[in-house]
């Protein structure tokens, strides 16, 4: 143990978030070493210690790993907060998206907006995460459509990791919408996302990772199948928006193409489950849709945990149907809506999260993975789902580093 | 316009939330000068400008009178997320009582609690409201029951002002639930409310107010009726607590006694409402209990609003049925769970919450009246109201003073 190393981290319970047969991952050590960015050991300074530049006193506070927020889509124009005033003056969908509303509306306006301008805008979303103590986040595309606005959203989601103290991992979602360019030939667009988009994608490293909106105000089930092929062709790994308004069967349609994660499902049938189960993906549960769009049809919660599928849960964070940031919020409304217990949530904005992002150095306090740390002044970890906005870390680490 | 001024702010759009016919109180002039802690005039810089101390650009972004948080019981010892997490894993409420949960156990926790303790969390919770943008924050007691306790949470939720820039109003809800020690005769009880602590509280100006929590589970209409006569006796405003899981009528009684508010009103019948508009009582609607309690009874908002009730909107910040520290989530709540627009809310959280804890001095932008003012960098006020955590004021003012 004369091993050097940059900052330890003494006196502090540790919810670990391992799997390790203790709720939360507890383990019974009360100390870290941070090197490299890196969790380097776990240990009792009752047997020894490391030599280190810089110690640090928990005070016997919990140490979490930092969240990570696997699904959201932060990178936009403008925002609908008009459409949200006229609907609740009364005005409906149509009207609204006769004027020009919507997604299509943020579309245009994500087309408009210069770099910089999506940048600032994305930037203090992120930063919202960031003080709740998200330490990496999905951002999808998907308002752009065409190739330069796909581009152009991706790569200004890639810096904000530059500004923030964060990981970005970012997802193309060109099949979100189909834009008004294709609106009478939708297999076209379908064919330039397979064709032309993905393949830039790819080369120049853009995205880990393509999702769609698989649903009949989306795409159909043999839209999502050429593209999820394309995807796999280009080496990049499939996520899933599926069963949010009814059931097309894009869980088992992702599953068969090994998705990393199917989200939404509330109308996904049980009998699917094994599926998920098989492929290993990851179910990503997004109650700030539910709660902001007013459903009532819920999740099969009980058939995930029954048949041990992963559970993971984001803030969704987009323009019109969860203009929510706010990690810990959503963190709530799973348990208050979904019924999930706080250990399934935390689970589901660590370990669970990180799966869903296909990261294996992420979501947990153990030696080798990264170094991304909160430490909470609670007395249990149930308090960070129990209420809303209590609580912020004390003390932070991004990559080892103090933040 | 020689006067001297403290601070001048310049190039805003002020959301006065004045009735002026207005959408939120919109005012043409775009400059606010402030002396001696009050607004001193509301002008035109291009008619002449007052001479001050600080001049302040606001980049003609959005000024709004800070939040009033009118309805919160935010001091009190202990929380309930081991109950939370024991529910979610299938425990019912029946248990959890017997083993000394519930209301009784924050009664338990907050008597052993010190006062240095209860204020520390106390101010925690504030502060996650300030930050936000409220400026005024209502306490009431009702932890304690016994004398001892209740002039101890009084007493704690007054001193809160000395750590933070908000102004503190606090209620006496004695009248919150039954302690054990009376648990066999009550009246007893709600004669102790009356003859020993309201004389108390009037004398030592520990409160301004008087609520009870009037429902089957709490008191009768007949023990509020006694609770309210002895507050109006020592000259204390009266609050209730009524309707939230019943209809026992608890708004007309309170409305007899010219009540300040009316909060909950779930299962207000209609009928009632006339009589809350004749003795210009405030509907203060608490989404947040409906929220995490799963309730599916909504307030009559259509009928409130067709007889010009003023409606508030607070956050009921306590440990048992809204643990939630965040005014800007419940005005999201305000509008997706009971369909307020976001002009109505955000009329709940300045001007109609003002009337509801009987200030005339806050809530608006108005000459004479309070600076406390917040700076918003959107382009709508609905912004505001239509997501979640998504903005901070970018400047406040607490009585005129930068914070
Ligand atoms: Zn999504
Ligand atoms: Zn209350």
């Amino acid at each position: 143990m004369t091993e050097q190393c940059d900052v330890v981290i003494d006196n502090v319970r540790i919810a670990s978030m391992q799997k390790n047969g203790k709720a939360y991952g507890l383990l019974s050590q009360s100390s870290v070493a941070v090197k490299n960015g890196k969790v380097l050991a776990i240990f009792d300074v009752s047997q020894g210690s490391y030599q280190c530049k810089q110690r640090f006193d928990g005070e016997n506070k919990w140490l979490l790993p930092g969240f990570i927020d696997c699904h959201t889509h932060l990178v936009y124009g403008g925002n609908r907060a008009n459409e949200f005033e006229q609907r609740l003056q009364g005005k409906s969908y149509t009207q609204i998206a006769l004027q020009g509303g919507g997604i299509l509306g943020t579309v245009h306006a994500t087309r408009e907006a210069s770099e910089q301008t999506l940048l600032t805008s994305a930037i203090k979303r992120a930063a919202r995460l960031a003080e709740e103590g998200v330490t990496c986040i999905e951002v999808k595309s998907g308002y752009g459509l065409d190739m330069h606005t796909e581009v152009k959203m991706l790569k200004v989601a890639q810096q904000i990791a530059e500004h923030l103290p964060v990981n970005i991992v970012t997802t193309y979602l060109g099949a979100h919408t189909v834009p008004k360019e294709y609106r009478s030939n939708p297999d076209d667009y379908v064919q330039f996302i397979c064709e032309q988009v993905i393949p830039v994608v790819a080369k120049q490293k853009l995205a880990n990772c393509v999702d769609v909106f698989c649903e009949s105000i989306g795409f159909s089930p043999a839209q999502c199948r050429k593209i999820f092929a394309a995807a796999k062709t280009h080496e990049l790994n499939v996520k899933a928006h599926v069963e949010q308004l009814s059931d097309l069967k894009g869980a088992k349609l992702a599953a068969e193409f090994g998705a990393l994660s199917v989200d939404h499902i509330e109308y996904l049938d049980p009998k699917d489950i094994p599926a998920i189960k098989h492929s290993g993906t990851v179910a990503v549960l997004l109650p700030g849709a539910f709660y902001y769009l007013s459903e009532t049809q819920k999740p099969p919660v009980a058939e995930l945990r029954a048949n041990g599928v992963p559970i993971a849960i984001a803030t969704d964070l987009n323009p019109g149907s969860s203009p929510i940031a706010s990690i810990l919020t959503i963190m709530n409304m799973a348990s208050v809506l979904f019924g999930l217990t706080p250990e399934e949530v935390l689970y589901g904005v660590t370990a669970h999260a990180a799966k869903a992002l296909g990261l294996t150095n992420k979501g947990q306090i153990k030696e080798g993975l990264d170094a991304d740390l909160c430490l909470w002044d609670i007395e249990h970890p149930a308090e960070l789902v129990y209420g809303i906005n209590q609580h912020r870390p004390e003390s932070k680490w991004f990559a080892g580093k103090g933040c």
